[in-house]
């Protein structure tokens, strides 16, 4: 479980979603080497028993630790839900999660201190989202909506038709007329809808992608820990999964923004 | 593990969606009384292992089992396609699934030998449906295609609006294009589209909703042992969940089509 300044940065999520993570890390961090674990095996997380999803997230957080990982990215909402903070705790390596990162953005970004969240069910149910946000800016107004048809948008492709913007339409437009300036995408799938998001949202609304606020958070983190790699390399991400899902390479590649080169499917118990 | 005439009809899924099943068995059986297990807390099947579908249907079965249901039917087109077999050898009571009386009245109502199948990608892959067909009516062409907008379409209960239309044309207009006049709804969700689907396939195509000709061998089955209820009375339904999800209430009644009165949360490890 030893690690150095060229270890890679560990990030695991239960499903593909996480390598929109990824993919912001490798363009902010490009030096940084990254070791991806996918628990598709176990997937989704968001319908099962908060203990089940503590158990499964010190699982994948074990499998990368032995793999010599420098820090670990929850890139999972549901798991950074409920098994951020004893993770963090525990682990010997700085811990981030996604929804921290995307509530600090959003109320760095709001004027009007009105902010709205678009998650899964399962996420907005486990309070989390509101919780920071209420501890992080207790003055501001939030306004959150469940928008399931997003994720089987995302992974049949359908990211710019007619059938996306419409169901973006019948989402958005009563979170709209709440007179947001804000909206945290508070789901790993939702940024391939951002073209139709934006549309209907209009230009004065800020959208955050969890992504983006995590990978600078992560950059920020390193340096001040003096375990950045500073050299000039290729880095290299490796992709490990507990199973192979329908579409995988597809889904992966348009959620990581590069071609899936080295998979391996792993077994954690 | 004793029954009797009286006794009720036992039914399982993952989920809610068999609630389809027990509707068409409460019309075509109105004095059959009915024991419903939903097994909330570990769906959805179809992105499981067979071995890990086959362990969880033996414990929906064993539990229906104990109380002294005299009938199954395997309201799952998952756990239809991997533990029927089985299930079928070993129990004592007649056990029927959802696929095979889904495929014979297909074949019965096609009449140029065509058959299409609309089903998740999970039931598809499993080749469940190609290997009944193929053994059934090896004469016919058949043609395959996941629908994975229609689950989330019919929880979400958009049902008849442009999102629905849209997107059922999107799916079923290839398949149109086959020249099939005879498509299997192969999911149990299906049936709450029933409206747009037929707008978009034409008068000209038989819709196959499996629970009605399983509802139907069901009550020649009982017939041919002697085990139907004869007599008339308020036949009850009672329906037991491993866990409670979101909407349940909402999304149970829309499949259920009657109020969902006497629900219990249950245990089976």
């Amino acid at each position: 479980m030893s690690f150095t300044v060229k270890s890679p940065i560990g990030v695991f999520d239960s499903g593909l979603g996480g390598l929109t993570v990824v993919r912001q890390i490798r363009r902010i961090l490009p030096a940084e080497e990254v070791l991806y674990l996918g628990d598709l095996a176990h997937l989704p997380y968001g319908t099962k028993s908060e203990s089940e999803i503590r158990r499964r997230s010190e699982q994948c957080a074990r499998f990368l630790l032995k793999r010599g990982i420098k820090a670990l990215v929850i890139a999972c909402n549901s798991a950074s839900s409920v098994a951020f903070a004893r993770l963090r705790k525990t682990l010997p390596v700085p811990v981030l999660d996604v929804i921290t990162p995307a509530v600090e953005s959003a109320v760095s970004a709001t004027r009007n201190y009105r902010i709205g969240v678009i998650a899964t069910y399962a996420t907005i149910e486990s309070g989390s989202y509101a919780r920071i946000l209420q501890k992080k800016c207790p003055d501001a107004e939030f306004f959150m909506k469940p928008c399931p048809l997003f994720v089987p948008l995302a992974e049949e492709g359908w990211l710019d038709g007619a059938i996306a913007m419409q169901a973006a339409r019948k989402y958005l437009l009563p979170i709209k007329k709440k007179s947001i300036d804000t909206l945290i995408l508070g789901c790993t799938h939702y940024p391939l809808l951002q073209g139709v998001i934006s549309k209907v949202m209009g230009r004065s609304v800020s959208l955050i992608d969890s992504a983006i606020p995590t990978a600078l958070k992560l950059k920020a983190l390193l340096a001040k820990r003096k375990m950045s790699y500073d050299g000039v390399r290729q880095a290299r991400l490796k992709i490990c999964v507990t199973d192979y899902v329908r579409n995988f390479t597809r889904i992966g590649e348009a959620f990581l923004g590069e071609t899936l080169e080295c998979v391996r499917r792993v077994r954690i118990s």
